[in-house]
């Protein structure tokens, strides 16, 4: 075990929720290493967390335990959570979460997933309505942390929520995708993977069409573009993105989160 | 000793003020934890300070220290305090804060809080006029945190500067109240605490009176209303909150902090 | 080595950035101490980096290492680098952020300088084009942390990008000199010194104009003025800052990062 905590969570960083989750975990094992991903997810937005955790989480430690408190059903009958999923752990609601980080088809649960059903892992018998990410998920990632196996501290399960990314759209003239996410610097994420791309580029040359404006080209680097035009290039996580060299391109171009991206090839 | 140190402080998060806090910390003892609470405390607002870090502390193991710089009077005669609390440290100014996180009446600090006025304690023996949290509060919790006592880090007093919470009113028909917080979902927090509430409802029905809206009748949970519906629900801090399912309420329903909330009960 | 990692960047805390230079880190060496210093730095603004680890960075521990991830020209031809300065390792790019460190005239780089070129420290053999801090400087800073020298994961270099802070003018009647930083507070901190002012003053009175004001006068606190007057005292860092007791003088002032600064003396 890594002994590795990390933390997502729509809960923001002006209030106390975040701490609080944090000393539930160092009185459980006051050895763990806290790790604080986002807590500026958008309130209740599942695949931001799940894209946003994703593009984290591969980096750690094998055995790292990601917590993940994006929680909109908090006090309803949804299950709660740990999977694990090559050599990392995740804990959190079956909201979807889960089956976004693990996308491939045909994929089985058998053995990596487990309901946190036992009381004893959680941080009080009695679990408020309103704040599970104190009173199970935090309990029950600590545990994991300091050596507890999933088949300690939940019931076996294969009965997870699913929820897919949306696919780009693909025909022998193009692509269309989406921007799934604008990060801090205004760039433009899509969910058209390079192995997709490449799929279907076939060396042509790409014209793209987003918000208010027409791309042509790909580029390496941010910087293969005059200052301030726009360039499409893939990001640090394999991504297709708009970007502006030295400028916020979700501004300027006008461009917003699930906005479409078409991509059109030409000889 | 739990060698944990948290910090609350309203310093934000852009500038060096708290990192350098932390390099001071580390200078000290290399071994400390340090876990952030919030620096997004209101510019000198010792209320909601005392709001947060309540909420957070009796969650971290005993002996943790809790460092909280939020000092509008930095540079002037008011005094530099270490309390201790509940098996809890705090660490900071008097200007109110720490008879807010001990409002039980009659309560005597004697033995439990020290004067700061060691300056062998402090990082320098001529500390800045602009921030004690660097020159004395940073380092005395450091030393805390290490294993010394408060004995060692200052001479005892009880002479400490009081504030109250507004306490609600009440009465046979109903209670009055104020929105202490609104937190980073919009969720709007009173300080009306589950056991005032229990003894005046005598399990009658309450009609909120509160900003814009009048609400009927108490949930369990965020979802206990239809989505966009207002909610009052006790939070997970037990304090009753006005919410909406999967909305901002505060903005909604046009509430801000210090706002009153009435109560009525009907039967 | 003090096994302590700050970091600093233009990432902001919203997108998966941070967490994944720290995965990374924690993958190197999981005994790493890491402490962030700021990641809301302005997009892409090299002085405002420098400006906030230098008033962190002297107060940690010696050994300790500073992740500076604020780089404009990633993915083209600009060199990574690793350099000592007074006990303290400092890594990132070489656009001008190491000679801001240090302005001492006359200064050499000699032994206290590396190329990043050696890629058996990088994380990945091929770095991407967008995301430097995690494919080289994140790593390297952890194996400096760890316990590398500077001669094992680079080539020594002396030749370093030179940036220079903006000098005060100054003549017998006065100094002129400029806003660096607008803080959380809104408190406005100029690049004129303690040292620089006392050359000058003569223990003389000043009138300083800034924005739209004119100020009278040396205070030692903030709370020097009456509520909600504006102040001119020297700040923690040591430099000449305008501020106004309990409000936000940036706003109230009307001045911005970059504004003139004219301090007059009369006897």
């Amino acid at each position: 075990m890594s002994r590795i905590i990390t933390l997502t969570s729509d809960f923001g960083n002006r209030d106390a929720y975040v701490a609080t989750m944090k000393g539930v975990m160092l009185g459980i094992d006051p050895t763990v290493r806290l790790v604080d991903v986002s807590h500026e997810i958008a309130a209740q937005d599942v695949m931001e967390a799940a894209f946003v955790i994703q593009n984290a989480a591969w980096h750690f430690p094998e055995g790292t335990v990601h917590l993940v408190v994006v929680d909109p059903g908090v006090g309803t009958g949804r299950n709660a959570l740990a999977v694990e999923l090559d050599g990392q752990f995740f804990v959190g609601a079956d909201n979807g979460l889960f089956t976004l980080l693990s996308p491939s088809s045909g994929e089985t649960w058998a053995g990596k997933a487990v309901l946190l059903d036992k009381p004893e892992f959680w941080y009080t018998k009695t679990p408020s309505s309103t704040f599970h990410g104190r009173d199970i998920f935090a309990s029950v990632a600590a545990h994991l942390a300091s050596g507890r196996s999933l088949e300690d501290v939940g019931s076996p399960t294969t009965n997870i929520m699913r929820l897919r990314w949306a696919t780009p759209f693909a025909d022998e003239k193009g692509l269309q995708g989406w921007i799934v996410q604008v990060d801090h610097y205004g760039n433009c994420i899509t969910n058209i993977s390079r192995s997709v791309y490449e799929t279907y580029d076939r060396q042509r040359s790409p014209k793209c069409y987003v918000g208010t404006s027409i791309l042509e080209g790909l580029c390496l680097t941010y910087d293969g573009a005059t200052t301030g035009e726009p360039v499409l290039l893939f990001g640090s996580s394999g991504y297709l993105e708009v970007a502006i060299n030295r400028g916020n391109a979700a501004g300027l171009l006008s461009i917003r989160k699930g906005d479409p991206i078409n991509i059109v090839f030409s000889d």
